[in-house]
């Protein structure tokens, strides 16, 4: 009989090119799984993501769901994906989901992190998991930004690669700005993302924090629809999914 | 004029043979240090670690001193040492010292910290400064015997290729363990540390948590003076240095 699982995963994005799969299947989050999964299921499986992370992108919560006609037990198959999944990719919980569960058709909201190296001190140990901005950040204007940034907006001017057209209006429900020592976190939580819109968001909040330009430049921004408004696409390696709700 | 220089260092060991220079300078952290050193300040120069950290170990807060003839001020020379260290090792602060501070014979007092996953979920993010053992511990056993251990005491039976005679009196004058979610962490603070001696303490005290051998054999292990009687040498991934006083 056919059944349905929802898998919550975390993973070091450093060395992959993202979630999708691509051609080389060790290559991709996506792949990796799909492979595994239809070797220990002895079937194909096809596995579907909350939403694709980008190459270099992390995740401490992304969640994945897929069917499978299997006999196994939840504990026996989490354990064997623990077994054989690659260091930088941890199998967190597996569970069994109502028939009509879909990883990414079924999400309500998400929440992501970027983490900024805000010094010219050294990161070393983290040094995989931050951007390096070692400008000084006025977050004061960065929260004035992020005020403007909250609720129901066209984000197309925050997103590369858009079909025209195509609807780009995202529920963005918070934004924080924390600095925590050395670092400088901001989180975002919205109904969906569009692609890179965290990291163009990042790029610009810290534009807006280093002087380049001023925090009431949101509105324009979001007026144009016009991608080189917005600031720069803040690199991978500091953005992590860190949750997805059901 | 020779003037005497103190650098606190942090390191990733995961790819470097320990802190020792030996052959090629690239694989130890003192080699790469004096190459770099010599370089920038046209002039050999030899630098001294508080100790040796073997292979794997990492260190939050090494201490090295050097001796140069150099006009260069603090701040161009820290800031030059951060432009060409590799990403895993960090120069976090460089100030001139008295004429008699040497970073090893100087030292009075040493911590380390041993980080344990203690989990069969995974450890993705960290997994390069953990050790993973997930059997169940008790704490309350390996508290028992971190309360033996502290103290003056000759801690041979802790320590590996120690030559006959040497003296191997260490006073261990804090052993912490405290749990952090999945984690277990124990923190030694001594006068000084034997050649593996955080290691086999670590070891020790594992197989007390995980109930091999009861805390109270402790004793025997320090009258027998024999490597033999202690516990396995935990891995070089969980060790970090986190600081050295003076």
């Amino acid at each position: 009989m056919e059944r349905n699982f929802k898998l919550t995963l975390c993973y070091d994005g450093t060395r992959y090119r993202g979630w999708q799969r691509q051609g080389n299947t060790a290559d991709t989050i996506q792949g990796r799984l799909e492979k595994l999964l239809s070797r220990l299921l002895e079937q194909t499986v096809e596995v579907h993501g909350s939403g694709r992370t980008d190459a270099g992108v992390h995740a401490a919560g992304q969640v994945a769901s897929f069917r499978a006609d299997t006999s196994m037990d939840c504990a026996g198959l989490l354990s064997a994906l623990r077994q054989y999944l690659p260091e930088d990719v941890g199998a967190l919980a597996l569970e069994e989901a109502p028939d009509r569960f879909h990883a990414r058709l079924s999400a309500r909201e998400k929440t992501y992190v970027y983490r900024v190296w805000n010094s010219a001190a050294p990161c070393v140990f983290e040094r995989k998991y931050v951007y390096v901005f070692p400008r000084p950040l006025d977050l004061a204007a960065m929260e004035r930004a992020a005020a403007l940034l909250l609720g129901r907006h066209d984000f197309a001017a925050f997103s590369t690669g858009r079909k025209k057209g195509k609807a780009a209006s995202r529920d963005l429900r918070a934004v924080e700005i924390a600095r925590q020592g050395e670092e400088v976190r901001i989180t975002y939580t919205a109904d969906g993302f569009l692609y890179n819109m965290a990291r163009i968001l990042t790029g610009t909040l810290l534009e807006i924090g280093a002087g380049d330009r001023p925090a009431e430049e949101i509105g324009e921004i979001f007026a144009s629809q016009s991608r080189e408004r917005a600031g720069f696409t803040a690199p991978a390696r500091g953005l992590c999914l860190l949750s997805v709700k059901y």
